[in-house]
């Protein structure tokens, strides 16, 4: 893959955008970035996550950083100045990708630093061993995708192609809805203690834990929640049924039936992911690529769905350029799902295991 | 205070009864311990927690560790076996002091440990900075609360005292609840997790933080729910309550009032304390205890309900033996605010301020 580093910018330098800044110039790009706070680009020029405080009109990736609210107009502008590709970090991803909606646009979000430290807390490995979401769409530019993915990869992060709405419903799930609940906690016992200085003498590390995540700035949220209301709604009325069947087990005086709520919950937690981790046996997965819009979402999101994980990815280009091969790299044991699968989507694949 | 280590027993020799051996014979005392499974006692033996494996009739203090639907029958047998102090381990406390309903029983609680490893998790220093409850009773007999009181702060345990009910109360909102909220959201992600590998991926460091108690032993549970049956539903109540209004306000699109609430829960979290740290100043608060019943209880979790926290605490008694005198020691500029307490409620105390 190409992984000649280049020119980048950043736009909006917090712990985000410095990390970028950070790990980019770790692997030799030249970064410019700016704020909408003058002062938090010359932080960010001063801690060396950026070679010049700016705009590069020749950045060949572009990333944007700022909160949610503001990212789509920022993409337009970038996509407008440059010829590159443009990315976002932000929480929410259908709005803003079908706001800016260009073939040289690739949705992204680095599950990593939500504790929103500021630019002082910016670090060049944030996202060693993060999961980055990419969400390419039926508009973007395999190309400009492979390019992305790889920079990504290069940082040390687990790249995961979902769809913008895809995406949205699952970090309702994962993120935005726990982090209501962790607020809501947190409340009704600050809420108690003022009855009872005792209370937060108990809290112990359980509750510690559980709302630790409502430490964070809340700044960043309202954004997010109404970008995401609908897949908040929904998820809001899954937990509230679950919580309320849980209350009912109390209420009956149910132990089977809290058992067996509280046993599927621990199974739940110890199947938890830990990193992927890059197995001995590996298999490329070629898949031929027409020149029309829309493919590489199609295949690089059925994976995400079927469980298989893309180690390393490009496109090649046959030399008469009307075409293109994708070319995955898979675990030796999923290829063969991997090309039924998109066989079953119309696509055509080959599989060739590597040698150890 | 009396810290001369004699005889103890523990029934029970799980995570937290093989922690109490080893931390009371890592000063002096010696223990025997027995558990409803021979093996684990055996285990317990082995590990250092206990000195011999079976009954101490001469115990001083026996330590009921056992799951809380078998504790009360296992204090009353304790107590009738042995003429010492008989105390607890349960996570639930009105039910079991009520049953058991004797002046040398006094209920308590170490917050810690609650991962449930077994005794293999056990460790000398497990209750090392944590807090201890202790639930004294209308009946409960001032020496044998001292006595255990002096024993538990031996083991660097900051002891808390609280009634039974108010114990129940709270650590429904603190442990109870949350631990069915973290086991809900987290059956919710596992089911969502069926059709979507991906969510499992994207499940990063605050949902694994919240989840963090739902990956331990389900067993005790059921027993907890139900001894707390009515703590937990009004705590229920009041979060379902709680959640319903931050869903109401992502309806809306409110961003003042998710602000709000955020901020709210920032703050709250922001002050959840840490160790008490034992203050330069101190002073000792002596209170005159006539030789009824009911004492002990109404002066320490009086200074558990108006903040004030009890360093050291013993009983002193008159060469009549016809009253008795508690001396608290307290940070100094709590204890004309103690003191004033203690005389609302009938007591009287005398304040010395300790010359650093």
């Amino acid at each position: 893959m190409n992984l000649r580093p280049g020119r980048a910018a950043v736009v909006g330098t917090g712990l985000i955008g410095g990390s970028i800044g950070l790990a980019l110039r770790a692997r030799g790009w030249h970064v410019t970035g700016s704020d909408v706070d003058a002062e938090v680009a010359k932080r960010a020029l001063a801690l060396g996550a950026l070679d010049e405080v700016g705009q590069d009109d020749a950045a060949d990736i572009t990333f944007v950083c700022t909160p949610v609210g503001a990212t789509a107009a920022m993409a337009v502008e970038a996509l407008g100045r440059t010829a590159g590709i443009v990315t976002d970090v932000g929480g929410v991803k259908a709005a803003i990708v079908e706001a800016v909606g260009s073939p040289r646009f690739v949705g992204g979000h680095p599950m990593a630093g939500s504790e929103q430290l500021g630019v002082e807390g910016s670090s060049a490995d944030l996202f060693e061993g993060a999961v980055w979401v990419l969400t390419p769409a039926a508009t973007t530019d395999p190309d400009a995708y492979a390019r992305l993915r790889a920079v990504l990869a290069s940082f040390g992060a687990e790249v995961l192609a979902l769809s913008p709405r895809q995406h949205d419903d699952l970090v309702a799930v994962v993120s935005h809805v726990p982090h209501l609940t962790a607020a809501s906690l947190m409340r009704m016992a600050s809420g108690r203690a003022q009855d009872h200085h005792a209370l937060l003498r108990l809290a112990a590390g359980g509750f510690r834990d559980m709302t630790r995540v409502a430490s964070g700035s809340p700044a960043i949220w309202p954004d997010v929640c109404l970008e995401n209301r609908e897949a908040i709604l929904a998820t809001f009325d899954g937990l509230l049924e679950a919580l309320g069947e849980v209350r009912s087990l109390v209420e009956r005086g149910d132990r089977a039936g809290l058992l067996q709520v509280l046993a599927e919950a621990q199974e739940g937690r110890r199947n938890l992911p830990g990193r992927a981790v890059r197995p001995a046996e590996l298999a490329e997965v070629r898949t031929v690529m027409p020149n029309d819009v829309g493919q590489i979402a199609g295949v690089t999101t059925l994976a995400s769905e079927i469980g298989v994980n893309i180690f390393d990815a490009e496109m090649a280009h046959s030399s008469e350029g009307d075409a293109g091969v994708h070319i995955a790299i898979v675990a030796a044991d999923a290829a063969e799902r991997f090309r039924d699968a998109l066989a079953e989507r119309g696509y055509r694949s080959s599989v060739r295991f590597l040698s150890g």
